[in-house]
């Protein structure tokens, strides 16, 4: 359904990868430029906002239309670049529709990158980490985050654990049932960390027993009920950052 | 794809309004034996769970199975019964398949009623019920809870609060960004809860004032980010879970 960019009131943001200063001329992608032409209707003197991760946000301006073509002009810089907290989510890839959904609602959660891990119960045998990353685009974008979760290339589960940056805290969603609360586990925690989440089927015993044997990781628990894989990532992403990262913050 | 309902190893659960009683014979419905038979492909002597939300969780086995029915047969209580904790979801309807999930993962995350409540800017004019509970009960069944979130009929923003049980708290998801984080306002919480949630385009001024008037709603803020209507429910109940309800608890 056609909207109206003015009606949108400059809430309309795309991240782009060109830097961002005062009066440079910024294109967008085709995506994009179909999106201001065809669905919102943009018109010469129409606003909109810009980032792309490093120079902050940007009001802009449609600077002219044409058939084929659409043109950004930066304006003036409305907010300073920001980040979100230091939080990886790795995750067993789940089937089509909810790695959309976890993606999409991880970028909103504030992740800052995204690592897909293939565990020996993993279902999932490929990925599409374009499809990936167009998502964390699309929800960075909608969210007002200034910055894009990166989205990784999918590893094995050996080879996150080998590659694994040891100063960063593994908080491993354990269904064995004798770890402690996220919550409580992650409460203050300071520097960078990651949630792992696994498959529908959970990990197996002998990954278990790789994790726990880990010093970087700490085994935590969602509580009493047995969640899907999906909502175990968007739980725990939420849980850290009410405890850990940046939901004290204000809009 | 056709299982086995040994291998699933007692794993299957179904939800019925039937009575639960040592030898009881108990008739699935037609769902949930068609999956029996031609899913599962159950034979006599198979073994499944039983719940009802009254009678604790039941071992029960397959009696009979003919062509076109199959019976079940209660044999003993594996599990008391156990509620979980007192929490509502009221949130604005959203397209169906948010809504799909948002009814499947509020039963995962352990909420006791869902109530669908239409704001003004509620795009959805209509909502399934039928579908909404039945999401709710495949939910239940997997999450392991003993009890199934009854889903509630649609009410207006205005009828809910006119009927609102005064002695419930209402963690109202307020984007006005002037709010407690849940995290904090919900801490230790004691007593009956709900979270409500507005539709994509968020609450009208009247209704955020509207809210704020009320002597038991409390406003909280999920944090910097503008999250979907979805993302904002789920992460709202898996954090009052965490601070409030029962996520200390082990499987």
């Amino acid at each position: 359904m056609a909207e109206d960019l003015k009606e949108a009131g400059g809430k309309v943001r795309l991240y782009v990868n060109a830097p961002l200063a005062a009066g440079i001329a910024v294109a967008p992608d085709e995506g994009q430029a179909h999106y201001l032409m065809h669905v919102m209707r943009a018109k010469a003197g129409d606003r909109v906002t810009l980032f792309n991760g490093r120079d902050g946000e940007w009001m802009a301006e449609i600077a002219e239309v044409s058939k084929r073509a659409i043109a950004l002009r930066c304006l003036s810089r409305i907010a300073p670049q920001a980040e979100v907290p230091d939080l990886w989510l790795a995750f067993a890839p789940i089937k089509k529709t909810p790695s959309d959904y976890l993606v999409q609602k991880a970028a909103e959660l504030g992740v800052r990158a995204l690592l897909p891990v293939f565990t020996r119960r993993t279902i999932v045998t490929r990925i599409n980490p374009e499809r990936m990353a167009a998502n964390a685009v699309e929800a960075a974008q909608q969210s007002g985050r200034l910055s894009v979760p990166r989205v990784a290339a999918g590893v094995s589960f050996e080879r996150l654990l080998a590659d694994w940056p040891k100063e960063r805290t593994l908080y491993f969603c354990d269904e064995g049932g004798d770890a402690l609360p996220l919550a409580d586990a992650a409460t203050g925690h300071v520097g960078p960390a990651a949630i792992l989440t696994g498959p529908e089927g959970g990990f197996d015993p002998a990954e278990r027993a790789a994790l726990r044997a880990l010093p970087f990781v700490v085994p935590v628990t969602l509580g009493p009920r047995i969640l899907r894989a999906d909502t175990a990532a968007l739980a725990a992403l939420a849980i850290w950052q009410s405890v850990a990262g940046d939901f004290s913050q204000q809009h």
